[in-house]
């Protein structure tokens, strides 16, 4: 059995982690963390874990931790992981981070967008962006996985393809994202207020959200650097991610050719599924579980493509994905926990 | 492996049904039949079984699918199964119907409150309800199990225990009900269209419920008839059950001594979770899971105890508790395949 | 035009009182207060009032803006308008509290249900229970209201005439009641954080809740005493109010004679709406709106009745009575400013 | 007073022009028809109007009605107003049609489009597009009104000021617009039916929206022709639209030079509301009201400009913008009966 810990157990996708960790026939969870509910009983924090687990939330101590799990999962704000994670916590424990610190590349990067100081740059070469799919061999040979975000995650199985392929043109892609208000998580704000944003759809951190580079450095392929419109909203669902891409479409490509090149990346893959011809995704069908539905519509008319793309975002965007990059540290077969039938009508 | 076939797919029950077989470890589905989407692969019907199934719904021929499975399982409106159903179907098979066909011991009980003939009245007496924390012995035993509805469920649970031990005058029983709009099914219908029942709430049925005598029924233990109200209300979210019980409390019974009550009943059971003191039932800790949350608060002002249950309608008041029968009937460890930690926020 | 102050503009029923009165062809709202928001401009603080006034909350002092308005709306949490009020106040201007400090009678129950001590007893003799189709008279001459909650409203209004005319026993009455998440008000808790109260419905107050008393006290009529059960529920839209209320119907009356009970109290009323038989009160018929929405079906089987209530919390719950107890006040026509249809579907 | 009738008025743009016209001071019904309600009571189609109209739906006849009426408001299905619709009925009466028949000026595009043959292609040219602020001189003059749909009304307010004054490339608009459920109607679908919408986000008619034309023909500025990408979502909530517009931004416009525009074109305009810098529409400010909020966001890493408007799809989308033409037609103060302030929280 891997022994696992979770930093930051009391947010959502901690929760989710701890909820698919406990039902993963591999894993057991050996210790969990939270500085909001300190020596709490994590079943009077999420009331759905009463008889499943009697364990508590402890005090967060990164290095100690370190030593009695094979598998830390870190769940916090970014800007906290990188200050505490060192080398010597890396020797003793393989380190899945599903914040934000170690998924850029650049240092530069991560500081202009976030605006705090990176605290350990000096791991990030050996850090390895955890997109399962994508970076499969990268992440088997990896101690230190920066898990991706949410709307990431949608963002990039839905447009790599075509990106690397070189059949859309990298400077015409617009990225118009919608997510359920759990992706806000659980700490209180007016704006995630019930009464704020039941029966609203807004956009929010328009040309400025941190995802924006995320995407772009992922979907830079062949050293070309691409440079995108990404526009997050808030839609008042609990769970799920759509994004509806657009992109100039080259060369007139047909149907069957764009087809071919989907069917070329992702038919063997377990957690992608390409909707037939006229299916278009939509959040139900995949909340709950890890998979990401995928099509596309050639627009005639305008030579664009539409693409989209939809996850659960508290599952692929985060718990379910994370466990995924464990699944491959570990040589499990990549499903192991995690190939749950979506859930409907939920 | 269990041989299993499910009749009436695509309602909403059968889907849910599918999805928890599916994932069955001893259970595997051999055919699934539907009459509004013949021939029509399922996956198509329901978008969550993209990758996930290539079955098809079949046509509904009872006694041919009878002689094919271990088990049968009936999802249909109440009338039909009951017309079809007969002792030799009953020889090659076991029989977990969903409907309200064979819940009710009294026939005329049935006709009064459904309004159509029973078609097969010699089958009642053998058909045991099959809630299963309370009728466990002789579902184990049976052939044709009349799978508790929703409401009902959910009722029984919270209020058998004060009632059979006389710990609550049984004539002042009032069961206030709320549910979710997938206990309406998925057939097209004005009230259930979603602007017209999203951000209202509305009774139904006002003391017309044909779920009221399958609860007066349950509780009529001593042979002591038990006359209630019950009212359902109509909640703007998907999945949940929760009912607001009202009842006399006699002879000043302490908080301890209820408690004690609910502990002998309970506290062995997986699915029964007796909430601590203080802490009541809301739906979306139990979503997704076979639980039933219970709890109860006195009113010293007015000599009433207050219960709460809450359950997932699609899975213990559905789907769940007819795979929970199943694994009872073939002696399985009653949680195998419905041991699922519920889901939040979802 | 009748000038206007709203102590406390930033909550949710000071917003809706600041929306009516801006469309209110009688009255002009001269100040408005805020301590949460001093200074900011009221459209900064809810975006609907964008290009409809530029107006800025300013600081609470009760005495100096009772010389400049000749009602004083007060929309506070309970507790602190008692302190504040003098008889200078009183001589100064109007006061309509749609608070609860003036509400109950009883200095001792207030202080028993509260908590906190009143902070102006010697006010409460002369304080009328603003609940406009009853006290209407005893209004016309008040220089002080009491403005009802949004659940004693709607029991009440519900109530009343059975209770009067000694048509059901007032010792079974039980009043399982569900309101909308804009009744707790914009101030953040977790329990009414998006993703925690949506797709779930949960009781709360269990035999506890404040409006219990108020509800008691004004169907004690005849100086008979009412003890009654009162459960609050929260359910998962923005507005509205629904009450489930069950007591024993005595001496068999019939449908007819009940009926006309009703008419005899409301058929004049414009703000109450008796349904016709069979149909019942949902929510989204009132919304927006000041009415009342009233019916109720006899249950024989078990001699009780059930009846139902139906408002807009914000409305005829708050802000809309508020309105109707100022146009008594002011001997305009009741229904002056607030007589919109309701919105649907909204 | 002006006599109207309503043609369709069971529909929700029906029922809503109903709710507004019966509070319009200068306007009363004369008639209203409905072919799936004939004969019966609008308030029994509509609980909301219980109490205030008596008014049946009657048989459609065009003509006769047209001799009664100064103006005739139709909320039909395209395809069918056309087909009714003569010479002599504009001679009896002014028409505006909320229905889709005369909002194109090409009878070519609208049966590409529309797959069905126009009934009434001589009285295109005389109709007039009814966007009020763009159109008001020619709608004064008219009698037969094509009033704008709902995403096209938000899309080409949001979009015309920057096209006309040729400040984006008008080859590079992407319009991704999300709409509310009412926008589907009162008819039953399955994609409507609560359990399936809500909960979750889709597109639809990806590529292939009636309204694209509707719109490209409105921004067609200067003989040039614009072609743009146009998809719409449904969003689970019953009314609002958000669209989120993306063009290329020519020469380096700043911040100054495209606000400037748009005050050139809206500061005067009543029910256009251009946000303070940094705020963005969200559906919930406009609800129930006439508005339509604007703002944009310049994009300076991509070069494009991100453009948000919303409205309510009920009102300025369908209803309020119909009455926003009469008045014009009948010389009133354009926001007669339509100045209501946005509701909220609803």
């Amino acid at each position: 059995m891997i022994k696992a810990g979770i930093i930051g157990a009391s947010g959502y996708a901690g929760q989710e982690l701890m909820r698919l960790l406990v039902q993963h026939p591999e894993c057991e969870i050996e210790v969990i963390t939270s500085k909001t509910y300190k020596n709490k009983p994590f079943n009077q924090i999420y009331g759905n874990f009463m008889g499943i687990t009697a364990k508590s939330c402890e005090e967060f101590d990164m290095a100690h931790i370190a030593k009695e799990v094979d598998v830390l999962f870190i769940a916090l704000p970014h800007g906290i992981a990188s200050k505490q994670l060192t080398d010597e916590i890396l020797k003793d424990t393989k380190v899945i981070d599903l914040g934000a610190d170690y998924r850029l590349k650049s240092q530069e990067t991560y500081e202009e967008w976030y605006g705090v100081r990176h605290g350990s740059p000096q791991l990030l070469e050996q850090a390895v962006y955890g997109l399962c799919e994508l970076n499969r061999h990268e992440i088997k040979k990896s101690n230190l996985i920066g898990n991706p975000g949410c709307y990431t995650t949608c963002s990039i199985l839905t447009l790599a393809p075509l990106v690397k392929e070189k059949m859309i043109d990298p400077n015409s892609i617009i990225i118009d994202a919608k997510s359920g208000v759990s992706g806000a998580g659980r700490a209180l704000h007016l704006g995630t207020h019930f009464t704020e944003c039941n029966e609203t759809i807004k956009a929010y951190k328009i040309a400025a959200h941190r995802h924006t580079p995320e995407i772009e450095e992922a979907l830079s392929f062949h050293e070309q650097e691409v440079t995108l419109s990404f526009t997050p909203h808030l839609v008042p669902m609990n769970r799920g991610i759509l994004i509806t891409a657009y992109a100039g479409l080259l060369k007139g490509y047909t149907y069957e050719e764009i087809k071919a090149v989907y069917e070329q990346y992702y038919s063997k893959e377990k957690f992608v599924r390409l909707l037939p011809e006229g299916v278009f995704p939509e959040t139900k069908w995949v909340k709950g579980s890890n998979y990401c539905d995928i099509n596309f519509q050639i627009d005639e008319r305008t030579g664009r493509i539409v693409l989209l793309g939809a996850i659960d975002n508290l599952v692929k965007g985060a718990a379910g994905q994370a466990i995924q990059n464990m699944n491959i540290v570990f040589g499990l077969a990549e499903d192991t926990g995690i190939n749950m039938i979506p859930a409907f009508p939920i």
